[in-house]
């Protein structure tokens, strides 16, 4: 249940409304958007209780029911989110790419795949540390000391470090070393993993599920919103349907969906949507043309060796040679990409 | 990667094999199967290793890659698994019926539901205490008190208790209480969670994945089965599809296949499948035709008000119902199924 | 748009009712229903006709949009069609069994196969003549000489024959030779083909296209229904999803749906859904547990050597243990099946 | 089967093989690609047959069962078709645009779409004579007398033609008049359809089917191609998933993979992937940076009155925005776009 007031009524009318939920023990999520203050009641409120709202002093409007995702909804929000990441702006005018391994290997692999991916214009670097795997007999990441890795690959390249957390316990040691927290798709649904991210101050980068809906994925971002962490960016991946040509089917449609249904950023994963890595600058292109605010690319210096999904990742040469393009695409479409150094034959 | 050992290789032999890998820092899941005896080698080893075991005295083999799934697989076990709860057996002869409200709400209702199920011939009671819910804002279920409740139901009915468990933390917890596990659709892949029910001894219901193939319901079971618990049921309850008549499409071929590729049990949630409780008596009886070793269906006296779900679930005059034509199919089909007292007006 | 009359309503007010509309240039369906007459004008009409049709005697009631398939709809003919094929009935008491191969090959192989089914008590005889194949370059059916080997197959063991037809071009030839018309999954929305077969007295077997809606299917027998021919059958035989294990996804959910929206008989063909023998005998069981009138299964003598789809076909002997399981289990269902004399070993 | 003979190979040694067929009492289509002549032996050849053409002179090689499109296939035709339709090439450097209304009404309303389209650049005019709807009772096209309104849109404007024909029997109508013959989505696997438009040489656009793989749309274009007419253009309008946020799926991939297997040019309708104009013009751009030759789109004077798909057209102001924008991205890909004149107000 939502309770909508004003953004103009005065504070201890705010203050009354949440006293007066709490009261009935209940907890309350207080957002302030642009135009309206909204009160979620959090897990429950019944019809009686919206009735007692409604008579409140400065209470607009409560709805039981609709909308779903009211805090990540463009509806009292208009205006786009910009996710701050240091110096770097997630949904603004420059397109944000984000690129490194699929998982983090060991301190060499790292630190060259980074100053490579940084010298071609990528502001993060990503790489996994805790990886969820199909098998339980799989390689599952180096934990900690990946994390330590990344943060000296960040020291060292002045990248922001993206990677992915699993299980809320491990938020916390997570959110020590990165900047921004990944859920990934397989855990889109995990409600307590989303509200343990959002109870801690990092971006997350939400990435959606194979089988989710567009509505699913804007109520997971909501789950972390409503928790109290803002700065969402929303990540499409290619989703399960029968054409086995690629790895998923990347709905590059879900972006202009995305974007006119919520006012957080939206970047796009060409790499485990193409599943081959001679398909993934077809689809970074797609997906800049298509609006996203940026891309999340595996790319590795020798993918025929590399511990996990090397057969999607881009070499750095082609790492590079995509983001040239991708400059001259952002170009035509009036958004920004930085200018890059490019990658030399040593890098 | 997985080493295989003649079962009747000497207890002597298989130590040194579990010592020789320990040594490497990697850990082991040892699991004694009719004909052999499997050692898992839990997130790695390379092809050095694996040349250096086969040349251990009593290895007879040892796979890098297939197949992923080896204690669940029917290959080396070929004997349909019994899992027994109480003095049910699930997997067996008789085709086990759990059934319940989706949601427990208070003690009237649980009770009330029980009695009645119990008396129509279901053997375990159905009932979420926690509930994963798309939206934040939805009744997250009662938590500690809604097991106490379901407790309280089993002490008067003698009903066993199946509920759902959302996250590794609360493991402990709801096996306190249940006498299996349920692992929903949302988390089939969160393996975390996978791993900790696997560490503990309570029988596991595992339900597919809406959008999990076959094969990655059966890795899931694995990751359940190699941490240490081999009493896993799996549940068909549905896939995603582009057909909307339905909540779910149910892939009842996925019988037949589980059946082929696994010794475990294997039962059918038609009500989730359906998404109407209109559809859910042919459902339940197409499950069972196919060769479902149970059925888990959700049954309330009142749907209309309920809390979750209500569109699916059965009156419990529906539910007797439909015990009573199940009883005659499954004599049809050499399968039993327990004489019930039927539900009077009382109840 | 359609026009519904009152069944009472005299002779002479329905044909004018068929002249106004007539005279306006469009052409008309009179449906004569248990409870009602629907005028059904074919490929347009707009709203002020509509509202001329309205203030005519004997009109109850125009609906310019919905519902989209008047005749096939339960709405004005709550009671079952039973589809008659010499003495056989569709959508009765009895389950009815289609059989025999994919392909007409030979006389020698259609006799033998015609007799074996018949002796273990399927109806009618299934069989290619045109065969739709994804390739130019794989067999296409033996015509014509096919037709006339199903037809001395029927003379011998009195099965009646069912056949694809693949053209509006062939339908005159098709008809000459077979019992029912069968429109293939590809073909489901052919509407030259459905208005074909529509237009001429022989039944029709119309099966689900992989990627067609339940609602997509009742449209296709409306275009049949609307062309003039009321007997038709509808048959789910697999959608395309997802997963892989078996060739299309049984939608066993479409027999209950379909029941509750059509009056049209259902049969099911487990064999295409399936697409390996051993899986057939339990999708079998499971569609007629949930409600199908009758199946229409694959069997061949020698399936390695079928010139098409030998992989999904039962051998005669599995085919006759099949027969048996489902006598029973049409039983316990209150369904009969004609008793069966078995096969021989000399068959 | 396909007996591939070196180009080179004496047209004497050609004409034995294919009398040598042919007296067998097979067809053959015969192709003469660039390093390579096929003969392709339509609808059958066993194995022997295969041993007996492998000893003739001048036989490379014989295959019996791949490649499944080797017409089609770059395999033995590495470098792109471009398909010519008066001075237009599709397939090469410009991006082609194809636009105008899903139906044509009436003369006035596609002359002023023909105009305005022309003026804003696109190449060839889009519009519906015969149009295959879901229900029998929906508007089905002015049939003739819409070829002749879009034959006189061609003289007044110099846009050709692409209209979709529906039947065999139609296809010499509608090669009367039409520049492009476009077999819709639903007829994708209408073999007597594709045999048909690849038996006339007007250059055919072939719609995959929503439900259909890629593999199954090159084997449709094979049918097309082995029938003796190579000009076919493919197009990519999306897929039916589980997602219902837009009407179809566009497989923005699908561009690239069809780019890798064959030599045709490859096209996109985004009007129909989209289902809302809102979204048609993300989709349009993404489609191009993918790689696409081309797209079809909707467009209307007044797409709210329009007699089918009004939903998903776009006004004729913003397909001249989209045009301009496309132009510039076409720019940055070093593709050509034609300069157009632009649209005013008096359009």
């Amino acid at each position: 249940m939502i309770a909508i007031l004003d953004a103009t009524c005065p504070l201890r009318q705010k203050a009354e409304v949440v006293r007066f939920v709490e009261q009935r023990g209940l907890r309350v999520q207080v957002s302030e958007l642009e135009t309206r203050t909204l009160v979620g009641i959090l897990g429950g409120g019944d019809e009686a209780l919206a009735a007692e709202l409604r008579a409140l002093p400065g209470v607009r409007e409560v709805r039981t029911v609709a909308p779903p995702y009211p805090l990540v909804s463009r509806e009292h929000h208009p205006s786009a989110t910009v996710v701050r990441v240091g110096d770097v702006e997630i949904g603004g005018d420059e397109v944000v790419v984000m690129a490194g391994p699929c998982a983090v290997e060991d301190e060499a692999q790292i630190l060259r795949i980074a100053r490579a991916v940084a010298a071609s214009g990528a502001r993060l670097l990503r790489g996994g540390a805790f990886k969820p795997r199909s098998s339980p007999y799989s390689f599952q990441g180096l934990g900690q000391e990946g994390l330590e890795l990344l943060a000296a690959a960040r020291a060292e390249t002045g990248l922001a470090v993206v990677t992915e957390v699993v299980a809320p316990e491990d938020v916390e040691l997570v959110a020590r070393y990165a900047d921004v927290l990944q859920v990934g798709a397989r855990n889109m649904q995990n409600f307590r993993l989303l509200s343990a991210v959002g109870a801690q101050p990092r971006a997350v980068l939400l990435k959606r599920g194979l089988m989710a809906t567009i509505e699913e994925l804007l109520m997971a971002a909501e789950y972390v919103s409503s928790a109290g962490n803002p700065r969402v960016i929303l990540c499409e991946r290619g989703i399960r349907t029968f054409e086995s040509a690629t790895r998923n089917t990347l709905d590059v449609s879900a972006v202009p969906v995305l974007k006119e249904k919520t006012h957080l950023p939206v970047i796009v994963d060409p790499s485990h949507a193409a599943g081959r890595r001679e398909l993934v600058p077809a689809l970074a292109r797609a997906a800049v043309a298509a609006g996203a605010d940026g891309l999340i690319v595996e790319a590795h210096h020798a993918p025929e060796t590399a511990a996990s999904d090397g057969r999607q990742s881009l070499t750095l040469e082609a790492f590079d040679a995509l983001m040239r393009d991708l400059a001259r695409l952002a170009a035509a479409l009036d958004r920004r990409m930085p200018r890059a150094a490019g990658i030399t034959s040593g890098s």
